[in-house]
């Protein structure tokens, strides 16, 4: 209902508010009940088309494993103007069908055929789960990546794909994914706390006026009113483009997956997962403390081949922070209420859940629980607890 | 997918700019594929009860004409959190019917519990299409307004529960609407001209820049991407906020609806409307030329009563240009590309259509062909010829 905020660079105690970097018209602005109108806009298609990132890791992925692509048959899925399937088609596929479900699939044929590339590439308008292919196929590449790896769940789409479509000792492109979580300093979350008890302000005066204005009596529902704001303001994820000076311990690989061999159920839910983050050394300012913000999260994949068919050069796309400004997909920050403050080498650990919901099943939950404490093996820090909070990624 | 300017002030040459009016996240945010998603915030609800001319002229309508509503049955479509009904039950109604299609309708009925209206007004949750009442019903009271009156489409509930629950001589609230046309200045036309041509500028180093580094030519969609833009920075209306100023002819009447008697027929499409506003004298500078930049439309509706039963104190409710700042409907401006340059006195005179979206039948398009001229009757300026425009309203 409101992307205040969203967008909006975590500039991590203001010291890096120099690298302003405007979130683009992304993937994470679609209504996803309308999930596939969006890809439809050749706009979008461009902000997708101008990640950097994206398309040096893509087309070198392509480009520097040319025995991967020469004389295979290739499907891409999700294809949106065409590229990934030009790009193998030049390096030599004998075959590309390239699905699209939006009507972004009769540009992409008009682009096929404007790059002299329709003898090699198909273009299939329709959803990946109902086309029919007239063969099997020996490559699947495919940019199906959402926030934080899972957003959009249009990964479900690739390994139906693959279980229905891709030949033994075939390979997916990319071929792995890992999802990372780490602490991070930001002085977003005393902002957030401080918006939210200045909506609820507002909306005391609000309930004293309608009463004393019009004669109706809302205070019934001050506990509503809080409780949707909370959700609004504390328990939300942001996207957000953080410096790598704002990241306070070595990050935790929560979930690895092998596109090649992993299961739909692999990717459904993470649940129960224990993570253990320690502070890194020389944090502390003068008082021997250190304030952590928020938990942050991303992704990398790689493009390493099968088994069967390894690449030569295998590539990576990784989504961390990065001095230059993150790729359009950020990192996801879950900010904690209240924050915590801990000492060089502190440990902040506990379990992490991930789970679709169940309202959207593009759309994802993120539980977390933890404990602060100063040993390795020792029990949490009495006098802090446990602390638990349930962000949506929106 | 971009809603860059709507929502900004239409400032008339900076003139008025210190009238700075944010737009509500009111009925125009939602996402109209989720048509009912948005109402079933109280976020969303507070922002509406905040209008002041909004709650005045429904308080006054029900406070100032206790003849319409004492000892009668009221039905309340779309109640949202209930206000409307639990003034009619505050007013003397014998039973108030509050349907609400959203999970609002259960807060609402908590609400009426702790006004302790709970004996006459009963919340039923449900389409306002599906639900069935015990008995018809002596006055419809509804706040179903759109955008320029007719967006959003739910003037066809209020229309079904008359046909389907009103008694004989039962009467409506409000009980008629108008739209009106007149032409504004502003700067944002040519404003809005420029930002096409940067962002075509931009595509182009796109395109140039795929080619080169990426191998792949997009040149063919260059013409695609210009229809797309056009109709992103061209055809589409913006919510604006017109200062009294700005309005350069007397606003003409496009439509005029007897919400008592009116069909579903009548409110379905406007067509072939002919218009015609004169500008006002006193407008053009030295030159003796003044600049038309976009028409602009709003509506009012009237609380009167049916003829059978009608209101011993009619109330108005106006979203027309206000100094004090607009409703939360604001007004929509229709920008001309290129501008029109007039003298005071003379003419713009056509035709105006506004039909519902295939796509979405929440959603409209407005359609107007104009011509200048100098007198009355006179035939269209030839050198200016006639000009049209589509322009969707979103």
């Amino acid at each position: 209902m409101d992307a205040d905020g969203a967008g909006a660079r975590d500039d991590g105690d203001g010291r890096t508010a120099n690298l302003v970097v405007t979130k683009p018209k992304d993937i994470g602005d679609a209504d996803f009940a309308n999930y596939f109108c969006t890809y439809g806009y050749l706009y979008h298609q461009k902000d997708m088309l101008e990640d950097q990132n994206r398309m040096t890791a893509y087309s070198d992925a392509v480009r520097l494993n040319p025995d991967s692509f020469r004389g295979k048959v290739v499907l891409d899925v999700g294809t949106g103007s065409g590229v990934l399937a030009m790009w193998a088609a030049q390096a030599g596929a004998k075959k590309v069908y390239a699905v699209e479900a939006t009507h972004m699939a009769v540009q992409a044929r008009k682009i096929v055929a404007a790059n002299g590339l329709s003898d090699v590439v198909e273009v299939i308008q329709g959803s990946m789960e109902e086309v029919e292919l007239p063969e099997k196929v020996d490559v699947i590449i495919s940019e199906w990546m959402g926030y934080f790896l899972l957003r959009e769940s249009m990964f479900d789409s690739v390994l139906c794909a693959r279980d229905k479509w891709m030949k033994p000792g075939g390979a997916m492109f990319p071929s792995h994914a890992k999802m990372y979580l780490s602490a991070i300093k930001s002085n977003k979350s005393g902002q957030k706390y401080q918006e939210l008890q200045e909506s609820l302000n507002v909306w005391e005066d609000f309930v004293r006026n309608t009463h004393e204005n019009y004669g109706i009596d809302l205070s019934c529902m001050n506990g509503e009113y809080e409780d949707e704001q909370k959700e609004h303001y504390l328990n939300t994820a942001a996207w957000v483009d953080i410096h790598p000076s704002q990241v306070m311990a070595k990050p935790f690989t929560l979930a690895s997956f092998d596109l090649n061999t992993c299961s739909m159920d692999d990717i459904k839910v993470l649940r129960d997962v224990d993570f253990k983050l320690r502070l890194f050394d020389g944090l502390a300012g003068p008082s021997g403390e250190t304030r952590v913000g928020a938990f942050a999260g991303w992704f990398d994949v790689t493009f390493a081949g099968s088994k069967e068919n390894p690449c030569e050069n295998p590539v990576e796309l990784t989504t961390a922070p990065d001095a230059n400004g993150a790729t359009h997909w950020g990192q996801q920050a879950f900010y904690m209420f209240p924050e915590v403050y801990a000492s060089d080498g502190h440990f902040i650990s506990g379990k992490f859940d991930m789970v679709r919901r169940k309202e959207n099943q593009r759309l994802y939950s993120v539980r977390m629980n933890w404990t602060q404490s100063d040993t390795d093996a020792g029990p949490p820090n009495e006098s802090i607890g446990t602390r638990g909070i349930v962000w949506q990624i929106e």
